[in-house]
């Protein structure tokens, strides 16, 4: 359990390594990359032992998603999140990329608009435009350190067209948690303008010491009759790559559309993400859930206080989430300069803040979730690559 | 690469073993599971240390298809099958079940008829049938020792409702190889009704000595502009919990529009199962295919003798899968009295023939793919439970 040990992603097929030459021009030989949302730490102990367990036996032929699975589904939501749920509620999806675009396709119309509060998780409007519905986009306020909801605004900006509302909570790209209040009137607003509640929950476990994550279904379990929530294991546990996430689906009328199109395409996940996904939620998996919290944090703290000290940047404090959110505004430069500097001097791929739709203008999201040393090097790089501020 | 090292999967979460119980009545404590198409041999030694290699590094965050995979495909198809493709034509699905739907989805409407060729893998017409599509049977012609085709029955059973054709080459259950004449009569028999041509060629490696496979794009390359190829490394290496298959479509216009299926649903395969395809399609894997095939040869001798010296029983010589289909038409018994002595004197759990249409009323389906000692256990077994006829 030691997350400081040093791991070589390069030529592991990594996306976010072995890609970002292609994509930000910055080389994984002298580059430090830190945007997609996977962290460079090996999986749980008790992930790797199920894995061994499966290799050595050989065989990999035809499996189900069998109750051990179901049931550690619901102890994890339980014990971590205080949230009681039937194991019939949980339905499987391909990772919560696939997740979001199936319910588009099951509760949206070509041409519909969906609401989204930016700026948020890039991927909602990439899927929003290109399985031809519309984006709507009801921007959060910035407020001293965060953001909060406008929802009178919002509802000033709809049209009568739109019929989903995508929700992220924990909030990507700010890790903002969101309050039992605030998500009860999200579940109102949604109820006032008869929009299907689909809850993208996948950061719920990386929650830093001092607080705490509340699903909306807890806060608001009088909307489950249009709430959809997506969870995952893949942040928690690093195992993204195997593309498995829950949907999770208390209304039974909900819940039967979704399994009629999982069954129609012939879903089903893949055996080794189902003994993975199994083996992690459980009191190790926890256990060392709890470790990289601890590693997590301690990484933030290094990483604010470096762009703190720089006149001009300002990294919004983290309540969730290994994704940093940093404000260039203050420096009077463009994000191409911001982005030059980062890549051409500093050798760091980072996510432009644009991606993340309006108010991401002069931000830039930067991943943590790294080796102390990797951290450290990125610090003293940004610091370096802005030293005419210092 | 022993195939009769023992190895035991139950309690494993195969499927196979794990609910034979549920649904065949057979205990895996005293039954032989001998139905669902996977092998009870551990997978090959290159793809165990692919997999090895990945858990020791113990990091899943994302990874995409990257070359080496497509090249590995490519590779295997022009080697194995002396078929030339581009990597371009390469697409990935969930399995060919998850694409059977997909081409149903894409290239049908509701209502549509769909031409299949019972006796015939049971899925194709459950898949027909759940989507809302129509099945329309032309039968095989049993011939002797084989099943024929007989394309002037099939024209006059058409209605004008057809859309797609979906094809099994090798044939499952009777293993059957088609000559290059019949691969281009049935691409005529397309074309002339304007079918889009659906080929699952999942069994195309498990060929037994002395017979040659021949794919229907290598057959008909004249009907390209219609059909799309089903192929695996799912049934080839036993990794078929991975769920993950091939879609591979020479015409840009058919495979346009399945890309953009795949990318509205965000699609995408798991690492482990692209690392593992990508380590089959290999030298290593070859040899092991070979050793594998001479194994399944001299147990589908073993069964044949057993099976053809009982009076009343017969099966049909495979000359490819590792499905055996046993024609019990001659003991003169219902299908319901042969499962029950299958079921309860002999313990075993195979396959029912009339669940493969038209055609399989008196069969029964074995799936030989075990260690010997386990095959030779369920001779002795059918044997004993027919003793009467003998
Ligand atoms: C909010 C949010 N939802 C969904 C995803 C993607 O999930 P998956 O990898 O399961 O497709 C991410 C990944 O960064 C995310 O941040
Ligand atoms: C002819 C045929 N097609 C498709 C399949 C299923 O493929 P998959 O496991 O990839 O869904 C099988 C499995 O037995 C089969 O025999």
């Amino acid at each position: 359990m030691n997350f400081d040990d040093p791991i070589d992603r390069r030529g592991t097929h990594s996306s976010k390594w072995d890609k970002m030459e292609s994509l930000f021009g910055v080389s994984p030989d002298d580059g430090l990359a830190m945007w997609t949302a996977d962290s460079d730490y090996a999986t749980a102990p008790c992930v790797i032992a199920a894995l061994r367990e499966a290799v050595d036996h050989g065989v990999f032929g035809y499996s189900w998603e069998y109750p051990a699975y179901f049931e550690a589904i619901q102890w994890w939501m339980k014990t971590r999140h205080d949230w009681t749920i039937d194991t019939d509620w949980v339905l499987t999806s391909q990772g919560l990329g696939n997740a979001i675009a199936l319910c588009l396709d099951v509760w949206t119309d070509p041409g519909d608009s969906v609401v989204i509060f930016p700026p948020v998780y890039h991927e909602f409007a990439k899927k929003i435009n290109k399985t031809g519905r519309k984006v709507l986009e009801c921007p959060l306020v910035r407020d001293g350190d965060t953001y909060t909801l406008d929802l009178d605004d919002a509802q000033s900006r709809l049209t009568g067209a739109e019929t989903m509302l995508i929700w992220c909570s924990p909030q990507n790209p700010s890790g903002r948690l969101w309050t039992p209040d605030e998500l009860r009137a999200v579940a109102e607003f949604a109820e006032r303008n008869d929009l299907t509640l689909v809850s993208d929950e996948i950061h719920h476990d990386l929650i830093y010491p001092g607080n705490r994550f509340i699903p909306m279904d807890v806060a608001a379990p009088e909307a489950r009759h249009r709430t959809v929530t997506l969870t995952a294991a893949s942040k928690t546990f690093n195992i993204a790559g195997q593309r498995t996430g829950n949907m999770i689906i208390p209304d039974a009328t909900l819940r039967a559309a979704m399994k009629q199109r999982l069954n129609t395409l012939d879903y089903g996940p893949g055996a080794l993400a189902i003994r993975m996904i199994t083996a992690a939620y459980s009191p190790e998996g926890a256990a060392w859930v709890g470790a990289q919290m601890q590693h997590l944090d301690s990484n933030r703290a290094l990483f604010d206080a470096t762009i703190n000290a720089i006149p001009g940047l300002w990294s919004m404090p983290l309540q969730s989430t290994y994704l940093a959110w940093v404000d260039f505004s203050g420096t009077g430069m463009s994000h191409d300069e911001v982005t030059a500097r980062l890549r051409d001097d500093a050798r760091i791929a980072s996510s432009p803040g644009p991606g993340f739709g309006t108010g991401g203008a002069h931000f830039e999201r930067f991943n943590l979730a790294t080796q102390r040393y990797r951290l450290e090097e990125a610090c003293a790089r940004i610091k370096a690559a802005f030293a005419d501020l210092q």
